[in-house]
């Protein structure tokens, strides 16, 4: 039986760029890993291919497939269903390949709880530093305004502490490498190393 | 203050060829990590520089510096001291750069016990696998001598349980090029990330 692969989840708070950041590492040749499609019950948009940038499927179809505990995770955003099927994922790393999802936040750490041995990584916007000083210098919002600002900023930064590692989508290309950088080395890690290494080196021992 | 460096610790078995490939890793430009010179009580061999190669001191130093709590790991081969003075260590961590040691296994595991934050690399050798086999073919060792060829072998695998990071020691600058990708990839852990950009945010929020 092949290792099984490992699930790779990058994630980050809404707007950050997450879908642009996964669609240059999949522009990208020589990656050893697959793009999980999402599942949804929106409306199809011009240009989109159904299979290819999500399944578009109708709200009861993706209800039943929660009632059948088919999802892997999802999420409700405006009225439409957003998610990702079990059954895809679970067939790609029992054949030892790694998959790869780009999800929100909340159906990320749905994930964690099922998969607690997934690669979890956060990006995060790189303006948090000079956000406030920037909202200031441009003396448009008042001063409560900024706060609140600054306030889900900080709720942002604290979802980080449930990630493996953290990017700073400063630029797009630059992100993107380094996650490709972070997937390469936690191959290497010992927990997803060893179990592999013992089980050839039980088999020299035969 | 600085962010306090991140301390790297590459380690393996005797003979695995830990040397070699941290020198292959420091022949190269754009490191962003100084090497920590050990100190010994070992004979100067030609060509060996002290302060470049090691610190060479009396065996009464070196117990000096052991009776003084100078040395974060220390170990005794063949009648001389090797081992990693603490002073600079600190010095450089504190400095905020990150220090490379590349030390015994022994050495490595008090490491540990001391900085558990630090970055802990196993380089093993690549022929775990086809020991036996090889063994076997060549035709020159007992079944009883293979068989304790492989008890070390397997000994060695279970010290990297120890470690975070494996790297198989297959070809040099192969295994140097993983070494390098796994400290890029480690400082965007959220463990190493989180404190510092939550301090910028707290700077941030004044």
């Amino acid at each position: 039986m092949a290792k099984r692969g490992m699930l790779i989840v990058l994630s980050g708070p809404s707007g950050v760029g997450k879908g642009t950041v996964r669609k240059e590492i999949f522009s990208q040749e020589g990656n050893k890993f697959d793009y999980s499609i999402s599942m949804t019950t929106r409306e199809k948009r011009p240009g989109e291919v159904d299979g290819k940038d999500y399944y578009f499927v109708t709200k009861e179809e993706f209800e039943n497939e929660i009632a059948n505990g088919g999802m892997l995770e999802y999420a409700q955003y405006v009225d439409n269903y957003y998610g990702t099927p079990l059954k895809y994922v679970n067939e790609m790393l029992d054949s030892g390949k790694d998959v790869f999802l780009e999800i929100e936040v909340k159906g990320a750490m749905q994930v964690r709880k099922k998969c607690p041995d997934g690669l979890f990584i956060f990006l995060t916007p790189p303006d948090l530093m000079e956000l406030r000083q920037r909202l200031i210098n441009r003396g448009t919002d008042d001063i409560a305004k900024i706060n609140k600002r600054m306030k889900t900023a900080v709720e942002e930064i604290e979802m980080m502490q449930n990630y493996d590692y953290a990017v700073v989508n400063d630029e797009v290309p630059r992100a993107a490498e380094k996650i490709k950088t972070i997937i390469r080395a936690e191959r290497w890690r010992v927990k997803r190393f060893l179990p592999d290494y013992k089980k050839q080196l039980g088999d020299a021992l035969k």
